[in-house]
């Protein structure tokens, strides 16, 4: 198909006002990165001003085709699209990088036209592909997903996940396009230059592969146009470019990463632009507005109440299983996601019920959870992800990530702590709550029966934000009635009395230590309290303090976890600004060894006979 | 080629008894992986009795080849392999999952057979490619290393990492073999039996690629030879077996994953062994004696004195590389790997004085984290990797895993906190302190002038096991003369009067903070000590005891960090089992913008202004 010749000179002219403005906000800043950007302004321009259906002043509508800049330190030529289009003023793009603006170093959804932040590389294929699943399966509509991966990051292996991720789920929807500038930060990538060896990669991963000089917009075009039209594949674009393209001496050359270049450089890119006053003049394509308009609930989703007896024993990850298909009764967005241990996690029971709800991810535990920060953009679905709890740890960046893009991701970790038994240390989560604590906005729930966990799992889902909960593998006993009530930073007082001598904090397994060990205690004239914390992160304050307080200010917390960043330094803490209470904290202080749960719980000092020990001998 | 037949027999009678064994063993513990290990029987039968070299009784020698059970899960066959070849006992290997057995459900290296933990799943290859590095590069002997990996396990994007890096590095000295059993833990993998779509993966990569019925003696043998022979690349064999092979009515069947199979199915294995008194009459073949004998010297490594002014201003990430390349000059078995920020964190000075002693990792942490571990196996190097410290959290379940492998593993993280600016959230390395204190064999250096890092580079050295060096982007002041002494665990006490009301901590950018403020606190005529403690893992409890109490118990923590997991918590615990002192807590408590390092600071409240302001409203 040929080309209209005006319309193709066009865009290479918008290309190269995108490069100027790259060029000038940061060199503005005096930061940032104007040669990641000039490679790709061919094909930033082209999806933008030919390919992509999208509302300039509705970024995110519904029936909008979706970019994702993967490779997130090119910003300034995402940022000088969206001036080109006319959504940002020449003022806004020279607010780059300063305090206040919103066009930071790297991208984050304080832009209304940003999904997800990216920067950390290798993560915005997984999000691109868990949107592209939302099309696909649940909205069935029309938009596609774009995603401008660098070639640097394609050393990741999150990026491969993603792939593998696309290509099995079909996601034709999906287009890629490998921004192939040879040089990384520091050095030349593994690609180079040789698109080939990038092409048979892509294609080996069973996905539509077209190579293509990336500088030049006829060839993009037509492989967009190749892209449309392929079904049942998603299609990766292999783009040779050159770093820097179009700037005087910097082009193709190293050490010219994340810096300005010379302003000065401008001039010969601004002498290539034939039409001086085309600025605006290229119209954007109109979406196919069939994208479902959706409500998700948040705030008002209520699950059918908990069935339990007092004293049976469930486990917290079956009660999750039983609250999660109970979630998919109610809300046919909410998507629960795993890496293939849903037998262990009980995310099998979504699976059962509403296998359209349940994304079988496989053992990709990056991708997992960047595929559902994808699902969760734009408030088009609710993703539980389920691994065991140290499995996470795979994917701390990837959840760091979806704290700066302010994501509604859940996440639910199984097997947490020595308890697991026999499996041994590496299956053990003993990070898991301090991983989970550091990720500054998240919320943390830590159920110690099964009532306690569907509330949890309730009330994760009407939350807006990161939420962790933890289960534990071991059944253990109902402690609360089915109508109890929970809240979110709102402890349990599980055992009180006049004459309490000690506070002492559990959940999960240890709870049950922390309630045998009151009662032998007991037996021997100590009283003492017992707290059920339910939320790690927020910790209720108040009734902690208060008890604390009650009992003379002997805190003992018992965790069944590593020291660093648990329960007993989160409760230290709350009390580190004022005097009079001591916390004695009871955790697993080595890397443990495989055995019978309970003999561990008392080799690691977490059993109620090391609790007693504590309570006699605390000083 | 044609082999014996009575040899062939013998590998399949050896097989079938490794078979039996890995079922006894683990209806004994009443749990484990059979079926996994069944499928791959003759694998580690032909491995460990015709094609490695190695001794039986001494599996750490410096020349014998090197075997990683990628799929850590199926132990039992590895163990069985021990048991078959004469170094374990029936007995012991009856001892699997039991409490005090080293037999653990996942391999550890308390066997001294064992040089990585495994169990977390697609880290094995990465671990087998640092070992295939050091064997080709550094030892220059003919030893080589296998790995065994699962079909599951190739979702995780780390194994495609580790290929790339294999490949990129030509480790024909590895042979990877994927024991394509068709089966995960729930389903069909992602390549189910699709051996084709499997090889055609490993072989875009760049690989050798051989496929085999990975059952069949004579086919393994023959594949062994080819990779024996290739030069220049590594060879993966990609080799169809079955879940449970051999077991009646279990093999290729679904949900027989992780559980114990009924112990009558031996009988119909041991049916089909022909030489019923076979066992122990295999041969071993030895290895090639020529890996150098290496010493480390670790304890008394010692690089020239670092040659700084006071009050020049140096950024300590800059002295980090200058210490990094001193440790290059006199111990040639200091290695440094990046992930293509050498240029950020300053490890390119390794590379310009030692290039034999640098590894380029490219934009994968997880393998090189990995691949770091398998560099420090059998202590034949010692691997300092860096990148940004906000990328770790990349690897976190390998840096966990390297806990558990008790591994000499070095990580310098640059580019902490706010104080980096412009670059935004994305790059700000605000969880690390907490990631790594949560590791729990773990020691953290966070030094504050380039003195100080120097000296932590060479601390870091002289000690065994995983250490964390946290450096920053600005140049900060020398404080320390050259010839000031560092110890793990020692603090400094950089300020302090006989009239001191408080005390500050502060490390990096936040000590300048803390003593700017206790200069102008002095001009009111409030005085404060000021402490560096160096080390945040461990603190000096003393030190900090003392000063918190001379001062009437009045701590500020200053950290540019989160609050979870960091400073501020590590002091609170210290204190959390006495009276009288209280600790407030300076960090930053959302999630951050763009901007000056200074504006910065100062609007997350770590500036001395905000220091300042928390001392007179301290209550």
């Amino acid at each position: 198909m040929e080309y209209n010749k005006e319309h193709i000179q066009a865009l290479y002219d918008a290309a190269n006002r995108m490069r100027i403005s790259a060029i000038q906000m940061t060199c503005a800043s005096k930061s940032g990165h104007p040669t990641s950007s000039c490679s790709a302004a061919e094909i930033v321009a082209t999806l933008f001003f030919d390919e992509m259906r999208y509302l300039k002043d509705e970024p995110k509508h519904p029936s909008s085709d979706r970019f994702v800049l993967s490779k997130g330190h090119a910003c300034p030529i995402l940022y000088a699209a969206w001036e080109e289009a006319g959504h940002l003023t020449h003022e806004q793009v020279m607010s780059l990088r300063q305090l206040g603006s919103d066009l930071e170093g790297h991208p984050t959804p304080r832009l209304n036209f940003i999904d997800v932040a990216t920067g950390s590389l290798g993560q915005g294929l997984s999000n691109a592909a868990g949107m592209a699943y939302v099309g696909k399966y649940l909205d069935k509509a029309s938009y596609r997903v774009y995603c401008l991966i660098g070639d640097g990051e394609s050393a990741e292996g999150s990026i491969w996940e993603a792939i593998a991720f696309a290509s099995h789920y079909n996601l034709d929807n999906l287009l890629g396009i490998v921004d192939l500038n040879r040089l990384g930060q520091t050095q030349e990538t593994l690609f180079g230059h040789d698109v080939e060896k990038c092409a048979k990669r892509f294609e080996a991963f069973g996905c539509n592969t077209i190579i293509v000089d990336g500088n030049k917009v006829e060839e993009l075009l037509r492989a967009y146009r190749c892209a449309r039209e392929m079904k049942g594949k998603p299609t990766f674009i292999i783009a040779k470019t050159f770093k820097g393209k179009g700037i005087v001496n910097i082009e193709n050359e190293n050490n010219w990463h994340g810096k300005p270049v010379p302003l000065d450089t401008i001039a010969s890119i601004e002498a290539q632009i034939v039409n001086k006053n085309g600025r605006g003049k290229l119209s954007i394509k109109k979406p196919i507005d069939d994208a479902p308009s959706v409500d998700l609930n948040i705030g008002n989703i209520k699950i059918a109440p908990p069935a339990y007896k007092i004293s049976d024993k469930v486990a917290t990850r079956m009660a999750y299983g039983i609250a999660l298909a109970k979630l998919g009764d109610v809300c046919p967005r909410v998507i629960a996601l795993d890496a293939d241990t849903k037998n262990s996690t009980f995310s099998e029971k979504m699976l059962d019920k509403h296998p359209e709800q349940f994304i079988e991810c496989f053992i990709a535990e990056q991708n997992m959870v960047s595929v559902a920060v994808g699902v969760a953009c734009r408030n088009r679905a609710i993703p539980f992800t389920s691994t065991f709890a140290v499995f996470f740890s795979r994917a701390v960046d990837q959840i760091r990530m979806a704290a700066i893009s302010f994501s509604n991701l859940k996440c639910v970790g199984s097997h947490a702590g020595v308890s697991i038994g026999e499996d041994g240390p590496s299956q053990m989560g003993l990070e898991d709550l301090a991983l989970f604590r550091a990720i500054v906005t998240s919320t943390i729930f830590y159920p110690s029966d099964a009532v306690a966990t569907e509330r949890a799992t309730e009330l994760a889902a009407n939350i807006y934000g990161i939420v962790f909960i933890r289960t534990s593998r071991p059944a253990t006993p109902i402690i609360y009635e089915n109508d109890e009530i929970f809240e979110i930073g709102k402890a349990k007082v599980i055992r009180q009395s006049d004459k309490d001598q000690f506070l002492l904090i559990g959940a999960g397994v240890t709870l049950f230590e922390c309630l045998n060990a009151a009662d032998e205690l007991a037996t021997d004239g100590i009283n003492v309290a017992v707290i059920d914390p339910f939320t790690i992160k927020p910790l209720d304050r108040d009734t902690i303090k208060k008890h604390a307080k009650r009992v003379g200010g002997r805190v003992i917390t018992v965790e069944d976890h590593y020291p660093a960043g648990g329960i007993g330094e989160a409760v230290s803490a709350l009390f580190g600004e004022e005097n009079g209470v001591r916390v004695k904290m009871l955790c697993v202080t080595g890397v443990p060894r495989s055995g019978p749960p309970d003999m561990l719980l008392d080799l690691y000092g977490i059993s109620a006979k090391a609790i007693i020990k504590a309570v006699r001998y605390f000083n």
